[in-house]
């Protein structure tokens, strides 16, 4: 019971523990280029997954899809006063466009006139387009969306979590009215929200930043923030009323159904590969990985034995008649994804890297199996009990329940975890501090402010962020926690990623 | 008849004529960065058609995605002599990673120590990796692929054709033996020939390219090369042996089954947003897009007529249930694609921008209709006939055979118009020369060669090259197109995109 397949435990490090589920899962690893990581196919399979979930969502919401240009002119950014003072600091800058060689080394040459940004993010050169196509109400809603590669020259990088380029979708739309764009930034909230319940597992709570949490150039930010199990937050996404900012720094404007001119009101929304990291922090244990079913790139596992040789072909041919039958049903009403692990030189270890890599359920299939018509089954959450023995027609007929089992208690178990570690006892900042300060796991505390934004500097001597004003608001009357003032906005405070 | 929906002809002007097609059908624009273009939702809707149908193709044969980071130390590149001669002039290069404000300006600041090249392709640093991946035969072969944006800087561009930043899939293996490898290479090849006339109505000459065409540091080069509507060929995508060029540079080496060290063998092939310029200058006619319905992003649209307004929920209504009834039924494996376009705004003019968007089949729907179970629909390739009035049941009853017989067509004609255009009967250079230079669409030639690589500057001249080495030989002898020596090879000559 005491044996895992990861050489550091959550409690041991976890940090440590962390890279080590990423290593032992073959997710992803260190580039060559600093803070640049190479995503591997059993992570990329995963952010694959979630790409294809999310962007049926985003479509059924009513956007379409384009892509605009990795490069910005450096001018374009001088345009939006406030976007840049949030910005400013680490972008990549592309100054020259032509290499030359001499003497076998390679010369810089083709100096640009403008140098280009690598985009941090996309509102600038969004935000002109936009201007381009929209000249009249009758051209709004613009409901658009783009999948891409973005740039923030961050110093201290992790994989999934921090890197200097990172994978996400941009969702930007520009609207009539402040209502229909509020309306807008609560919608894909929500749909993140449903990614998060219902396909990563993963519980969120929903709420507004506090202003000194906003994205620059924002009115409003609206975060979903999930507890990580070393009881950290972590912003999983983030939808953004952006007021009429961008509209008047690059001149967004309509012509009105009163015949006047306005300025357009437009929101942006994304989320990462960061995702990712949320879902080794929230259904990792110490054994690796543990990949909830709609994600997993492979729901079900067949191993074939190999110690017969003589039944190899055998084998193989069993598993691939039940990976075929298998798929022949659905499950959350996707084809069911089964993989038959051939065997590629070295056979041994190949259960535990299943384990590690976290595959919903994972099979091995020997001789006797054969003979029998079974195979020794193993459900990830449950690999410390003895593998079971079963028939192919159980599996056959009971694979939704056991997939649907499996999502069920990682979803539990995560709950559970977040819902015991929020603290609502904490009334002064006193306590707050010694919280903090105090506990290895300290979670989220939830408390009162006051809302005042001089106040939130207050947390950083013991690195805490009011991390969002939850949409749930309890409605009650008490004292902010950091001020002792009156104060009915609930908070939650946290540690975060 | 003789009304067309586009301000320009084919005939008129054909370059010209290409960017009316992509502003009338609203796949793309220029941004104010230069030679990069925003690709709006109707263009990219077709890259993600692309995408999903070769993504399929690529996972079938065995291959895995991952993400490599975008960008490459500069070292890197220098370790690759061949491959630098090749691609040294044109890429961007990013020196700095800060922007600093000052008197409201931002200046360039964090000079990084090793400048970083923005991708044009990824062989270097995938060899990087692959190199840490590959010890034993055990590891082999490893077979990836990535969808990604590149960049090379590109002095004239032109939508979709030639752009400073592309989208596209690269795949990258690595292989025991040459043999392996040379069979990996032909096999991806026939997976784009298959994409390109299973899925893009778009015939294809698949073949070998000559020496002076091949890609820097390859063994060999094979290409699929379709022919536009203004003779001219495209490269469509490439397919690469690399031999041991990369596996050299980057020391990616293997233990043997004879226990000695190895270099691997590699391969390289990709295919890029380019093939939706294919897909204009394929298909497009002088009244716009005509997408094949396999790639279309809508294969039927809907236009509820919006005159009776007391209707217009009921017609609304009478599109939605039509829509709904087909996408219950696939076409070619997959769900039919129906969309109803939701008036906003301006009502006029919409079937004429569904004509220039080239969606394969477009109904008008009326008050009349609703009365009578009827619709008028217009097949895109038949639409200077006379709309046709047909029953909901006759359109639920045939939209498999409507949408088939509009693949057919477009694919007969391309074939047709190809063949047609291929000339053979050209046998010396003075011949050659007088064709291509008198001929305002002067199509293929295929005559023989003596490959000899130095010959291949003789071309220059008339801006001409050779396209190929087609797999298709005729096994014939004959006399060198160039030089008039005995020769059995056929190649394609032919001016290009």
């Amino acid at each position: 019971m005491t044996k895992h397949a990861l050489p550091i435990t959550r409690a041991d490090n976890f940090p440590d523990w962390y890279q080590e589920v990423i290593k032992g899962a073959d997710m992803a690893e260190n580039s060559g280029v600093r803070g640049c990581m190479v995503i591997k196919p059993w992570g990329y399979g995963m952010w694959e997954r979630i790409q294809r979930l999310l962007d049926d969502k985003i479509k059924a919401t009513g956007h379409e899809n384009c892509y605009f240009p990795l490069f910005i002119p450096l001018d374009l950014f001088e345009k939006e006063a406030k976007h840049i003072e949030g910005f400013a600091k680490e972008m990549a800058v592309v100054t020259h466009h032509r290499l030359e060689e001499k003497d076998g080394k390679l010369q810089l040459a083709g100096e640009l006139e403008t140098p280009l940004v690598v985009r941090p993010t996309s509102e600038t050169v969004i935000s002109e387009a936009f201007s381009r196509w929209i000249s009249s109400y009758r051209d709004l809603p613009v409901k658009i969306n783009q999948w891409a590669n973005v740039v923030r020259w961050e110093m201290r990088t992790r994989m999934f979590l921090r890197t200097a380029e990172f994978l996400w979708q941009e969702g930007h739309t520009a609207h009539e009215t402040r209502e229909e764009a509020e309306e807008e930034t609560l919608q894909m909230l929500h749909v993140y929200r449903e990614l998060a319940e219902d396909e990563l597992c993963m519980p969120v709570i929903l709420g507004r930043k506090s202003p000194g949490e906003r994205f620059p150039g924002a009115v409003e930010t609206y975060t979903f923030e999930a507890m990580m199990q070393d009881g950290k937050a972590l912003q999983a996404g983030t939808s953004h009323y952006l007021g009429e900012t961008f509209a008047r720094a690059a001149d967004i404007r309509f012509n009105g159904r009163d015949g006047e001119m306005h300025y357009a009101h437009s929101t942006s929304w994304g989320t990462t590969t960061r995702l990712v990291g949320a879902l080794i922090m929230t259904h990792g244990d110490d054994d690796g990985m543990r990949v909830p079913p709609r994600i997993a790139p492979h729901q079900i596992v067949f191993i074939p034995m190999m110690k017969d040789e003589s039944k190899v072909d055998e084998i193989i041919a069993y598993c691939k008649e039940l990976k075929t039958q298998l798929e022949a049903q659905t499950f959350a009403g996707e084809k069911i994804r089964a993989h038959v692990d051939m065997p590629k030189g070295e056979t041994r270890g190949r259960y535990w890297d299943w384990v590690r890599k976290g595959a919903p359920i994972i099979c091995e299939v020997g001789p006797r199996d054969l003979e029998n018509g079974t195979l020794a089954m193993a459900q990830r959450h449950l690999i410390h009990e003895k593998k079971r023995i079963v028939s192919t027609a159980d599996l056959l007929d009971n694979i939704q329940a056991l997939l649907g089992g499996y999502e069920k208690a990682l979803w539990e178990q995560a709950t559970t975890f977040r819902d015991n570690n929020i603290h609502t006892g904490i009334q002064t900042f006193d306590q707050l501090k010694a919280h903090f300060e105090n506990n290895e796991n300290p979670g989220f505390v939830k408390a009162k402010w006051c809302e005042d934004e001089a106040t939130e500097d207050m947390l950083k001597e013991f690195k805490v962020t009011i991390r969002c004003l939850p949409l749930e608001q309890s409605g009650t009357e008490g004292k902010c926690v950091l001020t002792g003032k009156p104060a009915t906005v609930d908070a939650i405070f946290a540690k975060s990623y």
